[in-house]
């Protein structure tokens, strides 16, 4: 492509990237070749860095550099709310919205008939065990809102039952959202949660 | 965001890609950092290198890894025709054609008035240069068919007038398209530089 194989290769390793094709790989490392100095060094050492250190949490599955990430490790965060996500990205979601401030436990997929992922396969024994071990009190189940989220969040209640309470997220309408854009299962489930004024 | 500040880093850094935003970098890097033994190392490593070999071609402005590029190197390359491109993606599109046997003349914009660029600011004396010390007999101008694609062309080809022979692509329906999905403009070109058949 480039008459290079070196720049050639980049582009075939960019394009296999999430979110980028061949073009926008070739476009990208166009625009990174550019600025080498000031992208293209920068980024290589970055990602070594994260290469040689980056890891699961042992605890929770979170991605951090040291077997316990840091929010396992902060005392302060340990209120007795667990946080129970799907994936490392839903974690950070709810970290960028600074309103939880107790623990997070990511499962890394959810139960799946059809892609053979049974409890063994997610993290949920792990889940179980970090209930006494951590004195939970609250079990928050943030699954996403879709078939597999749903079952996996009734497969944990079922298991979780009696030993704490369990709450899952609210469905209603998306903050600054209009009715007249929202599916009907988002419009049920929001007049079906109605609540006073 | 990761509470980590070298996969924030990371993050930041892919953020400013082109066809990259906040959300796709985070993907992005959450993918890298699962696949950090087969994907994140050696993407490192090989951004390493291509930070510290890349280079424009002294001659005709291609991304290389040596001051002057393989093409304008290769002997066989050198047969009397010269495409003037706008840029290196253009090259790159064009060679993946595989058509175009001859050299390339990476011009690295196109005239603006708006932005104030001017025949120094692009690499038209260079071009100009070029006409008589490499014997080109044909210049093809591959200029992207914009209005300051086109006006660079015509600036081109009256600084060429008399010189060289010069050509530019021609315009007209793309292969595979349907008449009802073009603009008008390419409608009336076609319409206007119809042939035999």
């Amino acid at each position: 492509m480039s008459s290079n194989n070196d720049i050639d290769a980049l582009i075939e390793m960019m394009a296999k990237l999430p979110g980028l094709g061949p073009r926008s790989a070739r476009r990208a490392v166009l625009h990174m070749i550019r600025k080498r100095a000031l992208l293209l060094a920068p980024l290589s050492e970055v990602m070594a860095t994260v290469a040689a250190t980056a890891r699961e949490c042992l605890n929770c599955g979170n991605v951090g550099t040291s077997d316990i990430c840091d929010i396992c490790e902060s005392e302060t965060r340990a209120n007795g709310q667990l946080c129970v996500v799907e994936d490392v990205a839903d974690l950070w979601a709810l970290e960028r919205s600074g309103i939880f401030k107790g623990r997070y436990h990511v499962l890394g997929g959810t139960l799946s008939a059809l892609e053979s992922v049974g409890p063994d396969e997610l993290r949920i024994p792990k889940l179980l065990a970090r209930i006494d071990n951590e004195a939970i009190s609250e079990v928050i189940l943030a699954l996403n809102a879709t078939v597999d989220g749903m079952t996996t969040a009734h497969y944990i209640a079922d298991q979780l039952d009696g030993r704490v309470t369990v709450t899952s997220l609210a469905q209603g309408v998306p903050v600054g959202g209009e009715l007249d854009y929202l599916d009907d299962g988002t419009i049920s489930a929001a007049l079906t949660a109605r609540k006073p004024m």
